[in-house]
């Protein structure tokens, strides 16, 4: 077969990275530089980044401040990498983490730095559970997404991902997340009457693992009253109560933590993605004291201290969350947000907002339609990925330091878009 | 129970931090700065380094080349974090990777980057071999080491880190390692007969993994005939080689790849560690291009673009990789080192030499001997761990461009803290 | 400790079989006799059998033709066991299975003679599907029991029945049963869209087992409409439909299936308990042509060929399954359970009748209700057992053929008891 | 297709029965009357019988004294199913088996009755175990055979049973069996040494399980010192020591048990096949009493009182075990079988006597070979049947009761077999 000219520009990519590559072929272009919330290609082409590396980058690309903060680490030949040794940056990530983070909220955690994925987070923190209940049984919902690494994938519920390796993905149960069976039907009753049940079948749990909005599963959120039946059940049945945080987490929804405003508190939470604020590798545990069982280098891992991400996560805690004023920034964003999604609504038919915070999209009814928006965006110079089970949500992921102005900007594409192709279609 | 004085250095990591930790335990100081094979302490104590972040630092620390291409490429707002989008430092990466390690070596493999820790290239390995011979048993053998994910785990020999989830850990038949049966008995003999045995109780096997020199099993080395006895019958049976060359590679054992003295060539290869130069966080699995049966983004990951590490992983493979000489450097260090410990193992009755190239060590016969020595080289400012079943050997992993009178002043420190405890101990 | 006296009887029993025992505990006498529903201890007492072996003896007990029958072939020297062999005996009852069973109900099977248990008959079922789908997970349902043997013992609910092994029962994912969810939720709803959901996280499924009346679930009945949804979603996914009945099989629901009157046809339908007519161990898989697709001997077994079964289980089809009138006289019996039980019903404030044909009962909402009446119908002479996820059914599962004056007998003892003890709860 | 005329005698089978139906497509005649160790078929043939249903017929066929114990067991109406009732006829075995078979051996267990098939007592045995240590790891042996449901079959090392499920089978290890190394290499010493090596990859096992000799296995035994140092090494670890005596117990290789003469006492012994001597349903775990942590009906089943399997199995035991000269006989024969099949071997150049007692046979080096003897034997009216990996070794699994003159006739057609197949090959 003849390949048409313009795989020439890709050539590297294509003669030499593995199939399993994806988002490239999305955004089929070379990117080269970044700054806040845009992104350029290699022929200048300036972008709005609403994808915000799937979230690992809420304070936006290369912050002034993070930047300064790691070239000067670098300068003065700090470490790069120190695997759990103790370092100078190591201890000062931890005590802005204690001073900024948890004291304010009054939560009490230990952190594990465990290999420095959400995937590598989340497998932490099952084999803690199941440590600590000495149980196999963890319950997931439907959409949940946690990774894919043999113990994360089991909890995950993504079909294309889940068949790839061929092994049974065992020691989970599956049930519906909240608003999974409709209006009106309570998910939770049906948790609480399986797990409760000496016949339901569903062996003790060592832990319940969700989101409170799930990233990837298409935007789906978990109300208060949901979380609270899940979680009163889950220690009812003496299970641990585990939030991934890792999409959710670092301010997304609107507070630091999703869950800050559903009135329960974990048993351990994973965070990673935006947690070292400069899109570099960094994932942490954090383990109710009481569970924090491990014995010493019991879960391990070679990258477990990238210094380079404990200089930038402490700046960002610092910058962003050491006063006052950040999340009511988020709040009035995503109120712009959620106005031009519903006025975007409007025009297609069976489009539905869904998410909150700066974790909001809408889902277009078809992978077809929300795949032809996504493209004539990218053609109008925007980056926006779908999500959901049939890739049926249009997902707004900009960062959250995003300038009002060029939020606007991007949500104006999606409108425009939105209503192209809407207009095509009804004259199709 | 009153804490020591002492600890009040540490009450960050004591007070907030898991008890996962480990090295630190070892230890026990806060590290700041690094530079070439030495580390400082917050105290301004030099240390000379024999641990090289568990082999993640083959060139040694914060290396001037890497970090001035490093800080240039932040300075000008080059991607920091680029998901699995074609970025110019990823190609750039490739490129050289291609030109200087595959085609000088005529392999051909295609690339995939997966999040960035050896435990998820295993996991991509292990599925992807599973997804190409729809079967699932994988043979793995005594001692090995993989990572700690589900999927890796299955595949590691470690009990104390294997118990940890208390959950089966399946998928897997493990068989002896080269010489595990001592000498004369050949554990190849044993393995292609139970594979071979159709009431042998192995299911036909989907791979095959191993490491040619067993970095954390305690520095057991696979010879090329029972690597190639294996490797044959595997291949007879339908199933990939994939060789583990996280610690192994990027010429820790005196060639680019361990396997290229031996003979054979895997499927499937993983990297990390040493891979970036600079020991930032990167994964790769080096894939025949026959067998790179990946559908788009079904093995995913928000780090696997981590552009950081791209740059010096490019600068690293041009600086040492691209001319000649290096090879040979390292084996007269390694030779200095065969002929340290050779000397050493003679002051202790039962010591035995183990490893081969800059993966060589020293088994001491008891936990007890080689974590006195351990112990008492800190002390004397030099960092070294020990590996093995039984951490019953002193692994000597330096920098692969230690100054040669650095490496002698280290391996005398060992020499006297050997021979000082073998004293003390035959007056006990 | 001194023993009461009382334990002298059973003390061959005590001293030196298993804890395992069970059904001994509740009806704590030797017996040594038994008749049509009639059932005598050594004392010499005579009991009214509503257990029927657990329904293994729907044409109650040493039936005179099947003895008969059986002596015959003994005193002949027939074969007694003949591995999976031809002999006469087979090839008699294959003759008449298809000529009285299959034949009139235009059923097509291939029948396959398994280990002699009913566990057996699920083990091999499950396989079967698992090798004609290449797949593994199978779906099954809250309460559903399918003997405790690993493989049927993952597809069984009881929680107190799967803890035992400490092993994980994986490869099943369990839905609600029909009614689980309550009046007017479709627990056929939640199974589709799970199913047919790409990120529901239920992996394609190789089959779907389940009972039509859930026996130790506690008489659960699913409707025509729920299988019928049920069964087009397995076939939509490519899963093969499994009815276990083995114990809702052989008439005991007023048809010689338990299906038949539910309009589908099931591709694999697992027989045993009553198959043979007398209490003899016996087990078939009735196989759709299509999916026989074992090799010779792939699930073997020693009693496959238990050849008195094969007499006497021949004789039971001719004499109750070769005319006309038996299922009639099933319906009328069934009547007379259903308005006795509706009548005590009105004593019981909570009481609620469940079950079709003869396999009826009654939910009193407590085990310890449920278990006094058991007890006291005990003091009357009348063998009854409990059911469900809390024991809190009352199970009426008297012989087939039982005479109507006997049947109300037993009737009138669970009424008198249920009566007394709700007037004695009332006074508590 | 038309099929040959000759398949009109077995249309029956031919056209309802499963593919899944074994041994009648070697010994393809039907059966219709056995006596002692003749079979008949129906058109009149006598063979003598070497396969004894697999070893379920150690008496014979058809014992007289059974017979009519039997006969007078059903005329009288006699219990025929009790599931776990207390009944006369149970009680009369369970006095029996102490009395006659542990109380003379000085054995302690407890006897549990399980579902009446050898893999069910299996799937008990390995159950208990799991529960009684709270492990999961089972350590089993290349070779071993024990049953085909999922948990037995997990143990089983036979390839072509294991892969039909599609689901991987686990939960076990499995080690080289005695001699499977060769001469002069001790299976025993790798398998001390991996259990015992913390990096060994043996996960702490709940059950060591094995046959004393491998009946399916082909004809491998066990030695004292090997079975010793497995059952040392098993007990130091903390783990149970399970015999699978169904084949190779009930006087098969000398004496009740076959472990007797091997200086060690299991903990648990699954006894089945033989037990009922009369080639009835039975199966029975004999647990050590302090290992007796089963909850009422937590390993529960329907046929676990096959009483008309009590009645003949209680008279079994007092017929052959209740007095002397019983092991005497079978020692006679068994030294008839050795020398018989070391003369036939001297005509095979490659074949090589296997087993002991009275289950010994000749591995003849191929399935080709052994498969055309065995044919040749049933043209000659011999039931003898192949067995081993490659179905190598033919096996000689004749009645114990059978006459000395029988016996060398049979032998005797085996010797013919042999030499005429060997003298055709030599010209061939």
């Amino acid at each position: 077969m003849n390949k048409p000219f313009k795989t020439s520009r890709f050539f590297t990519f294509e003669d030499h990275e593995s199939n399993a590559r994806g988002y490239c072929r999305s955004f089929e272009k070379v990117f080269v530089k970044a700054k806040g919330s845009s992104v350029w290609d290699e022929e200048g082409n300036r972008y709005i980044d609403f994808l915000s590396c799937c979230g690992a980058l809420n304070y936006g690309h290369n912050d002034e401040h993070m930047k300064a903060g790691l070239i000067d680490h670098i300068s003065r030949d700090g470490i790069a990498s120190g695997l759990d040794l103790y370092t100078d940056v190591k201890r000062d990530f931890i005590d802005a983490f204690y001073r900024l983070v948890l004291a304010p909220r009054n939560l009490d955690y230990k952190l594990q730095f465990t290999g420095p994925t959400g995937a590598n987070a989340v497998e932490a923190a099952l084999k803690l559970a199941r440590k600590v209940t000495k149980r196999t049984n963890v319950i997931t919902f439907t959409n949940g997404f946690h990774g894919v690494t043999s113990g994360a994938l089991a909890a995950t519920g993504n079909r294309y991902n889940r068949m790839a390796p061929s092994i049974p993905l065992t020691g989970v149960t599956r049930l519906p997340y909240d608003g999974y069976m409709g209006d009106g039907i309570s998910a939770a009753d049906l948790y609480v009457k399986m797990l409760e049940d000496p016949s339901g079948g569903i062996d003790p749990p060592a832990a319940v693992i969700f989101e409170t909005v799930q990233g990837e599963g298409g935007l789906n959120i978990a109300s208060a009253g949901w979380c609270q039946r899940i979680v009163a059940a889950a220690h009812r049945a003496g299970a641990l109560v585990i939030v991934d945080d890792i999409q959710a987490g670092c301010g997304r929804t609107g507070t630091f933590f999703s869950f800050e405003t559903l009135g329960f508190t974990p048993d351990i939470v994973t965070l990673s993605k935006s947690l070292s604020g400069f899109g570099l590798p960094m994932s942490l545990v954090l383990i109710a004291p009481e569970y924090d069982v491990w014995s010493p280098a019991e879960h391990n891992g070679t990258f477990r201290g990238n210094s380079h991400a404990f200089v930038t996560a402490r700046i960002a805690l610092e910058k962003y969350w050491g006063g006052s004023g950040f999340e009511e920034a988020i709040a009035v964003k995503a109120e712009i947000v959620t106005n031009a999604l519903t006025e975007t609504a409007r025009n297609l038919p069976q489009a539905r907002l869904k998410g909150r915070g700066l974790m909001q999209g809408l889902d277009v009814g078809t992978r077809a339609l929300a795949s032809a928006i996504s493209k004539r965006c990218f053609d109008q110079r925007l980056i926006i990925e779908t999500a959901g089970p049939y890739d049926e949500v249009i997902k707004v992921l900009c960062p959250l330091t995003i300038e009002v102005d060029q939020l606007e900007e991007g949500l104006g594409i999606v409108r425009n878009a939105a209503l192209e192709l809407s207009g095509e279609l009804s004259f199709a």
